[in-house]
């Protein structure tokens, strides 16, 4: 973890545990005393923390802490790696419900850039929360990438094994949100009716050089699917 | 508009009429030279367009554009100004079916951070997509910030209200979506069944300040509920 991102993570500590929505943060002179850092790594710090919605920064008035927005709704942009008591109490289980390699279907091959030939790993996941299932997920993955999936990796978070095992930096996701109808076999896994809502969230993982390699698509129970973001100022 | 967006406008006009996913733009020094600007402003003019989500930076590699992403879809954050031909399209009609000052119920006043007491403007409006109806937006206007609400404000983008009117500068928005089953009222107007699928889109839009001033809430027929959100690598 570089200097800059450590500060990030402790200024957001500090937030998390003692100040609230519209508190003020010391000036960055007194931040840069109190860190022995360059003006540059905190101003860098604190693009960190502005990017993940945790402060707003005032031209002439100061740095102010946003707030954590609504308790029962989920980071539409996953777990905020910040701020750790916000992670993603969306379940209490997952499940591998199957793994398998199989030749990549067209919105697959699509997806992920593939040719049509292409075999990938899918792997089906059942998410619960109090003995409900909350989400059904499939993932596809690049066989260029990843080429001995096993359990064990498939259970941990995917950017994880991406960087720590591959060595690889994550690059930018694309997210997908589309509400339909569920039909009559994810009903029954959520124990709803045929035609009840479902929101169905789709994300497209690059690498750093722009090359798609993860495809999830993930089905979520009407009542759990309830996503906030938290958008920067514009440009 | 600053130089730097200029700039990045004319970069993102240039990279929709002529350039396709993961063509390769030229060096900065070229950009530099042909623009006749400083290194600093090149420089942020593509952090606007990667804020954006229209290019994608490759440390040693070079600049790329990163793709539209699929056309059924619209920007969960609104329409993107610097792709003028990705405007939002979701709708050919707006009508205005009710607007009144009304004494803001508790959600609202949370919302809006205002005391118990407070009035607020009301403003329902109606999307129609081919006659159909797509689209039903409740949004409350704090009175402190804008006093004076008629018809031709209510009908233009609050931002633009906010910037030239009031001289204020739009600040940050908090999204929040859910999903859930239409009541009877709501059906009605869509054309559904009650208990058929809609999602909800609610919006708090912030002073730049950090004083919130405007909250929508938007419900959507099931069948226009598509967005997508194009994410940033991560820090």
């Amino acid at each position: 973890m570089l200097k800059y991102q450590k500060i990030a993570l402790e200024i957001a500590r500090h937030i998390t545990e003692n100040l609230q929505q519209k508190d003020k943060l010391p000036v960055i002179e007194t931040l840069i005393s109190h860190f022995k850092v360059s003006k540059s790594t905190i101003i860098k710090a604190l693009k960190v923390l502005e990017d993940k919605g945790i402060i707003y920064m005032v031209r002439g008035s100061g740095i102010f802490v946003r707030g954590e927005g609504r308790k029962e709704y989920y980071n539409l942009l996953g777990v905020n790696e910040l701020l750790e008591d916000a992670s993603d109490n969306r379940y209490d289980l997952l499940e591998i419900m199957e793994m398998k390699r199989i030749n990549a279907l067209p919105e697959v091959t699509n997806a992920l850039r593939l040719e049509k030939t292409a075999k990938v790993y899918s792997v089906k996941y059942v998410y619960y929360l109090d003995k409900q299932v909350t989400c059904l997920e499939q993932v596809f993955l690049s066989q260029k990438i990843i080429s001995n999936l096993d359990e064990e990796i498939a259970l941990k978070p995917i950017w994880e094994y991406i960087k720590d095992v591959l060595g690889i930096k994550m690059g930018f996701p694309d997210i997908y949100v589309n509400v339909d109808k569920l039909n009559a076999e994810e009903a029954s896994f959520f124990g709803l009716n045929a035609g009840d809502p479902m929101l169905c969230k789709e994300i497209i993982y690059h690498l750093v050089n722009g090359q798609p390699f993860c495809y999830s698509k993930a089905v979520y129970h009407y009542k759990q699917a309830r996503f906030f973001l938290k958008v920067n100022s514009p440009n």
